[in-house]
Order: structure tokens, then C-alpha cells, then sequence
């Protein structure tokens, strides 16, 4: 299997080295790709079940990407196998009213993982730091010090418990200009496509470079960014599997110890 | 396939007549049930992308019943093939302090389905019709008060496009038992246990009264009960799974229409 070394964002990092179209993670023909999807999938529930018997730790995914690059797919085949009990998933639209008026970050605080949960954010607080900055809203003092209150804020959710990853879903413009066009082609598809979608393609490049630089600005030694591969969907879904895998792997999760008072209880 | 009907609560009905052992909904050889309840819970999943897909009405399913009646396993093995982006769960605990200086709707309130969505409730606001009367907090005129707090709110979530059905998990007190004496016995399962479950036990007779009356009282036409015999916990998940599947069919749901205006747009 690739490594995922590669992928993981440090300091000399450039979003323009990671081919979109690169699949490291995908070996085999395409039914052995899905019946490995599912088997990953299993085994997630597996690790789901220990991480909820266990119950202190969370975990804490982030999917960021453009319009189409699949995190709602990701979430549909990544957990397909795993029960509502344990997996929730918390997605950022443009903020509210009601959000608006408090701080970026307080949306985010509110459905933080709970002990025992795995909890995938579909986009957010870094929509904070794309947005604002490919519209000029932000200048480069105010954005330096979001990046740091992000890596503040992470820093406390890994300190009281949280494993946290984070996965940037990487497609190349053409393979949105794809999938956009298949959303107005197809029929039945309308309600998936968003009229403003073409507004932020147009801005492509701006998008790409906020990217950048928020990867370099964000990603930790606690909290990692992963650059994933994802014009095809199914190294995209196989990949963050496989690293979700073995980011639970690595926690060593251990059942709770038995409790000497119950032995030899009886219920009548 | 054996009917809903009996199973439905009216105003004839006596929680009494329903035998817990009984497996209506589970018929054939326990390979086959297996398989059943795999192509149901596919089915599930095929009706909920369309939910979202309507993408405007909303299901909440509630589970109630005595400890050890599987409502975790329920909501496990019922949506063990559905997406966590539409099925979502809430759990209700004894209520925190914040909770408790609230009416005693208000923490349901907060976590009622959203447009596309099937939320489960794993106990929920019956709770505060079972425990208070078991213990003897309420007297019958607050009772009867609350009784139609809850048809009333019921009613509410109904006009505003939520399908409510509602599933009492019937055990037999001595299926309690065994399963209370599994968790005691078999290591590693002691964090399921908890100790105070015994003093619920010991009122039992009291909890099945205080269901029998709540069942008669807040069965409505717009928000039924229905009676799941669980010690067989197929029989549980396959009825539960079927009776989901009848409620989303009987919605005839249909995907938003396309957008003429899109007819012909070609992304840059």
C-alpha cells in the first residue's frame, strides 16, 4: 500500500505538486476496488464499536474541498457500514443570522465530537478562511490570526481527548466542469446543482491559492491536513478509509476494564 | 406478511394481550432473517436518499421500552446500511441541570428531524411519563396535563411535515433478566451495565402500568404506537425495519422537479 507521507501537509508543501487524477491508494479492478471499500467500511464499524466501549475519546474528521470534489459521497460510502449511534455528521452551510453575530468558531464548538464518537464536519471553520479571503473581506492581519485561533482551537480538542484529521478533497477544474455540467444534464439532478456554484468556479484559481496557504497555515503536528487525491471517487473513498483506519488503529483502543464489584452478582 | 393492526394501539388496547415472545414479522430459517433484515435495511436506504431527495417532509422514529430492550441494537441493525448524512440519533439520559430548569419538551424540541432527514429518538420525552409517575412525582391531573402537552407538540411536528411513529419495545420481565445476568457474566460487557437498572427492575409491574397508560393515552391518529415484541431481537429489527418501510412508502415521496431554466447551460 502507498504511504501516506506523501499526502500529509508539512512546511515545504505545494498544493500544485499533488496530482488531482493520482490514485495511490486504488490497486485492482474495479470490483475488487468495491469489495475492498466495503471491507474497509466493516472494519471502520469494527473500530467504531471499540472507540464507543472504550467512551473517552473522539474523533474528529474534516472534509473540506470544492463544489463536487465528494465529501457527501465520501461520508455515504466511507460510512456505510457504520451505525448512526456512533458516526454524526455536522454540515456548515453560509452561516446564519444567528451565527453570524457570534464568532466563527462558536457553530463549530457547539457540535464538537462526544466521548466514544466519530464526528465528520461536511466543510467547516475553514470556510472561514476560503470565502472571506478569495472576496477580499480579510486582510492578511486579520487572516494570520484566524489561522491562529484554528490551531488554538484544535490544540484544545486534542488536548481534552479528540483525535482530529483533516481531509481536503482534491479535484482538477475540468473534473468539476464534468460533474457540474452531469448535475444540469441529467435528469433529476437539478436539486443538486446551485446556480452560485458557477460564481465560485469562476474565482477557481483564487480558491486553489487559499487553499494553499491555509494548508500550510493550519496543518499541525496535532492536527494534520491530508491532500486527497479525488477525481476518481473510488480512490477518493478508499484513501480516507485507509487513513481513518489507521488513525483509529493508532489510538490502541482498549474495552473498559470489568468491574470486580458485579462478579458473582445475580439478578433475581 | 402478519399486519400492523394488532400491533397498533387504540383505545381497546391492553398491553397485556401482547406476548413478547410472539415473531409475527419473522418468518423463514435465521439465515434467511439475516438476509432480510441486509436487503431492508438497502431498502431503507434507497427511500431515505429519496427523503432527502424530496428534500422538504421529515420522519422521527421513537424508541422506548425497559432496559435490555434493544433500542441500541435496534437503531444498529436497522440502519446498518443507511447514511449518517440522512439518519441521525438523539439520546435522552436523566436530564441535566440546564435540562431540568426547562419545560420538559424543550431538550425534544431542540432535536427534532430536519427537512430530508430520519431522526431517531433512543428514549425520549415518555420518559417524563414513565418515571415521575413510577416514582410518584406527578399527580393524575399533571399527568393527564402532560399527556396532552405531548399530543399537542406531536401534532405540531405532524402539520409541519414530520411523520411520527412511535415503538414500544416489549420484553418479557424474564428476558430482562437473562440479559441483565449476560452483562453481568460475560467480560467486557460491564460498561453496558449499570447498577441502578436493578432498582428499575424491582418496579417493574409499576413501569408496565405507566406504559399501558401512556400508550392508550397518546396513541393519536396522527401520531400512532405501536407494540414491537422484542425478546426475539430479529423479530425486533425486522419488524421495526418493516414498519419504517411501510410508513416511508405510504409518503409516496418524489424527487424536487428539474429546473426548466437549466435546460442547456454549459459550465465554462
Amino acid at each position: 500500500m502507498a504511504s501516506f507521507k506523501k499526502y500529509r501537509v508539512d512546511k515545504s508543501f505545494h498544493l500544485a505538486d499533488i496530482k488531482p487524477g493520482a490514485t495511490p491508494f486504488a490497486e485492482g479492478s474495479r470490483s475488487e476496488q468495491a469489495e475492498r471499500l466495503d471491507a474497509l467500511a466493516l472494519d471502520l464499524d469494527k473500530l467504531q464499536n471499540l472507540l464507543h466501549a472504550e467512551g473517552s475519546r473522539k474523533v474528529l474528521l474534516v472534509l473540506q474541498g470544492m463544489d463536487t470534489s465528494g465529501k457527501d459521497g465520501t461520508i455515504r460510502w466511507v460510512f456505510s457500514r457504520t451505525s448512526p449511534l456512533g458516526v454524526r455528521v455536522a454540515a456548515f452551510k453560509a452561516p446564519s443570522l444567528e451565527e453570524k453575530a457570534r464568532d466563527f468558531l462558536w457553530r463549530c464548538h457547539a457540535v464538537v465530537p462526544r466521548a466514544g464518537e466519530i464526528m465528520v464536519w461536511n466543510r467547516s471553520h475553514y470556510e472561514d478562511v476560503l470565502v472571506p479571503v478569495v472576496e477580499g473581506w480579510l486582510d492578511k492581519k486579520e487572516l494570520e490570526r484566524r489561522y491562529a485561533q484554528i490551531n488554538d482551537f484544535e490544540r484544545l480538542l486534542t488536548e481534552t481527548g479528540s483525535v482530529v484529521i483533516k481531509c481536503m478533497l482534491h479535484i482538477s477544474k475540468e473534473t468539476q466542469r464534468e460533474r457540474l455540467q452531469d448535475r444540469i444534464d441529467t435528469p433529476g439532478k437539478h436539486w443538486k446543482f446551485d446556480i452560485s456554484d458557477l460564481d465560485a468556479r469562476k474565482k477557481w484559481d483564487d480558491y486553489q491559492r487559499a487553499y494553499d496557504r491555509l494548508l500550510g497555515a493550519t496543518s499541525t503536528r496535532h492536527a494534520p491536513w491530508y491532500v486527497i487525491p479525488s477525481d476518481s471517487k473510488t480512490h477518493r473513498n478508499l484513501m480516507i478509509a485507509r487513513l481513518l483506519i489507521k488513525t483509529l488503529e493508532d489510538m490502541k483502543l482498549k474495552e473498559r476494564p470489568d468491574d470486580p464489584a458485579l462478579k458473582g452478582l445475580i439478578v433475581e
